[in-house]
């Protein structure tokens, strides 16, 4: 696989009838509503997938839909979070064998865990598969917050964990990665209001639910940026950036899903606990929309 | 049933060979051990229970067999805790059908939730069940933070929802749980180091994991503040105090576990990515029990 | 001196006309007023005093004056607390010159101080007097957080520094000063509303301005849990807690001021920018006072 | 008086024998060494000026050598931070008589004060004198915390209030100054590590004691900036960043005098209770200026 770089862009699961099993017609159709909105990526299962509220055969499905409908056009990278090892290890493998061309994982233990049950669960994950490895930190869902300098060492002593997601919201973090590894380990941008700073230090790509609403303005921002074009980097950052908090203030499996609505495409709602926006919401996201011109 | 108060105790739960299924006979073993020890009620499947990293198969033999063993000597509150609503009033449902006494929900989401979406969840549950529930506020596990305000919002509105239990280690909240209720609804503290305070400041009682190492100064710190004996709750409690702090910063499943081990009793090691007490820290929690006494 | 212990009443700063000079009338009669209402002790000078906006001559007149009152009926604690070591040990010699029985010290520098700064600046106050000192945590009001580690060393390094007086609200910080100390240090409560609790802990007192409003009700609590009378310590301690909360979070200075005009004692209004309650807050403050019966 | 932009940097203040007095040879060397170096405006009294630690005379003296050696070769802005609304406004009105071109005003009182606290100070000051004032957020040093919409606020609505500096280190609060202000309000940067993003998010310079020491890599990051080159501004960056680092770690009074004395200027040290870098700090600081090519 070449690197992977650019605007990686994150997957609901829709939901069939009563929000029950896997709409495999719908999760087809935003596959290619992302890849034609000119992402370098797609991720199935991440947050954005409600990958903690699924079976195991709703899991799988969801890999075996995405892989089939991205069918080579962009890297399919795909999350593997759970609360055990074992069974991080074996969605771990099972995406191997479904064709993923990576794997994010992030811990997600209802425990805090040590760096060296972190470091133990990251090895194993390693140590399951062949593929490239993203480690994520997002100490806001997952509970678990790793510093860059246990990142680092994952990245150096584990052979297959080679990239690292940053979502705390930190620039400062990405510097120190950055300086850590003496710029050698790519780092993905996972916090969407951080978007222009995270690209201006550096960072490799921007891992985002956005370009389900707004692909464009997310791959204009990472090309100005690319071409040094500061100017037209910043004018296209604020012109997205209220869309960038609005879904993540309010939660972007129900926001994503709204959105997705708006622009014809019914992926229902999340699963209980979440709601779905309410009126009022969508009303405010219809309006952020227009004004982005998406 | 009669309320519920006083010192209820946590059950681990003990896995079979090589980590997979469970041990029926230990697990009976340790319920003994903590009745025998004076607990006022136990409770399965809280955090202490590892019960986010059971099968569902699982989960339903502890609830059976811990329900058969107690055998009605005292009380047993079953911890229901999943990341859907779904599964959560099925596991609800579930418990009542095997015979629990009451039971325990803390919202785990892996999304932060909304106030809403808190008191749906709970909703939901209330109406799935007819027996009593205790809302268990736990920030540092399951990531979500419910104010006094919405705690005592819920017993208030939802039938089955009777009692608070607090473990954000703050005794203002339990000020405020006791003030915003005008002491009508019995709170519990959940936070092994405040637990003095709590029982002077009003706590209905005490959820612990600490009588499976030291039921003995539990008990005795309960009835000392019951008898307004304060020099002797005082005295009672700096005595334990070390091994509070000690369980809860090692995390409960590995410490006590590791505790059970040096009382002779088997109960093995918690599941990966948790790791058990090295060897270091066994010594450290042995010292500890040796110095209370226990 | 014998041991401080007990209520430690906190005097305001009456200002003189528009708020120039001080009225030392009206000082005279705040300093009967708490030592009537029957407090162990009386503090000049402290937060409440506002004496980081006196001049140097304004604050020796308030020493001057409230020590000549309170003509040893109980001891005089002073507050020192100013942004350079120079000024603050200038101020401890001042201070003891004019007859005061102990200090409380504060740390108040601009900038952050590393532990050793902290040491260094408690050790030139330490070596200008022979007086008692309170070395006192207030990191809302400071800025600086010293740890129950190092008020434990400096107390036992520090030949003056005798006492530790914690304001973080934290009760951990309190149980960590007993054990460390191996309960030979005397702590004293700085925080309103953790007042029962840091009693019930071992506190050796409290300071508080509270007896400017509630006296009575403040003496009761610290008699109820001397003499093991649990119950009635939390009905009082619980009947006085809204006035306690409401003077924190509303200011001092103002609230105090308020209070006391309330009470026919005009002691006029902060120094900007500290603002006057509003007409709004002195009602709602009326209204908890009158609920107090006080 | 022009717009200021660009880099503004802050001078020490160097004291006389045994830290007495104001050294104003060196203080006048200090000048030049920053002027000579390319700042775009000079900055006295701020914190690393240690203007908190000051009396009366020392801080006029301040002002009076800092403008007449600068002697109108760029804008001066001098630092009126006071603990009272009346010292705060009698040394701004004195900055404007002594012949600056321009304040800057942090809240620094003991007490936190609400936003109409906040805003009645801030007006004082804007009333008392003719000059354009920038209103300081620094919550750590100074306990307060003014959010975007009080900063946009008080520019809206006070006459002399025309600017704001952030350093509370979020570069979302200066997004939000960008969008509440609709980019009419000119915002600098006063987090020295986060110096590459603040400017490409766009803000109008960067106020920072950095160009008494590489006054050089500070322009040539702003410079790479304003012109577009991306690239060279992001490796300019990372070349200066271990020692912004350690500057604000270590305490901007303390480091810049160690730095300045490396080059040749003595400026002695800092007041007490703020202690010296010792040896081996300086053998740190040394390095990484080697390291930068300074």
């Amino acid at each position: 696989m070449t690197a992977l770089k650019g605007i990686l862009g994150y997957l609901v699961t829709p939901f069939g009838e009563n929000g029950r099993g896997i709409d495999a017609d719908i999760l087809r159709i935003t596959v290619d509503h992302l890849i034609e909105g000119g992402v370098h990526g797609v991720a199935p299962l991440g947050s954005t997938g409600e990958s903690a509220y699924l079976t195991d055969d709703e899991w799988r499905e969801v890999v075996e839909v995405t892989i089939s409908q991205v069918a080579g056009r962009v890297p399919t990278v795909v999350g593997v979070s759970a609360l055990t090892t074992e069974k991080t290890t074996r969605f771990a493998a099972l995406a191997e064998e479904l064709g993923a061309d990576a794997l994010m994982v992030l811990p997600i233990s209802y425990w805090k865990l040590s760096e060296d049950e972190i470091l133990t669960h990251y090895a194993a994950v390693s140590e399951a598969v062949s593929l490239p490895i993203m480690a994520y930190n997002n100490p806001a869902t997952s509970g678990i917050d790793m510093s860059p300098e246990l990142l680092v060492r994952m990245v150096m002593e584990l052979e297959n964990v080679t990239m690292v997601k940053e979502s705390s919201g930190d620039i400062q973090r990405m510097h120190a990665l950055r300086e850590l590894s003496d710029d050698t380990i790519p780092f993905f941008n996972g916090c969407n209001p951080l978007a222009l700073e995270a690209l201006c230090a550096g960072a490799g790509g921007w891992c985002t639910a956005a370009p389900n609403l707004i692909a464009g303005l997310n791959i204009a921002l990472w090309e100005a940026v690319c071409e040094d074009r500061l100017d037209d980097g910043r004018e296209c950052f604020y012109k997205q950036l209220p869309i960038l908090r609005f879904i993540l203030s309010r939660g972007l499996p129900a926001t994503v899903k709204a959105a997705l609505r708006l622009q014809g495409i019914d992926a229902g709602t999340p699963r209980l606990p979440l709601k779905p926006l309410d009126e009022e919401a969508v009303e405010e996201l219809a309006a952020l929309m227009a004004a982005a011109g998406s």
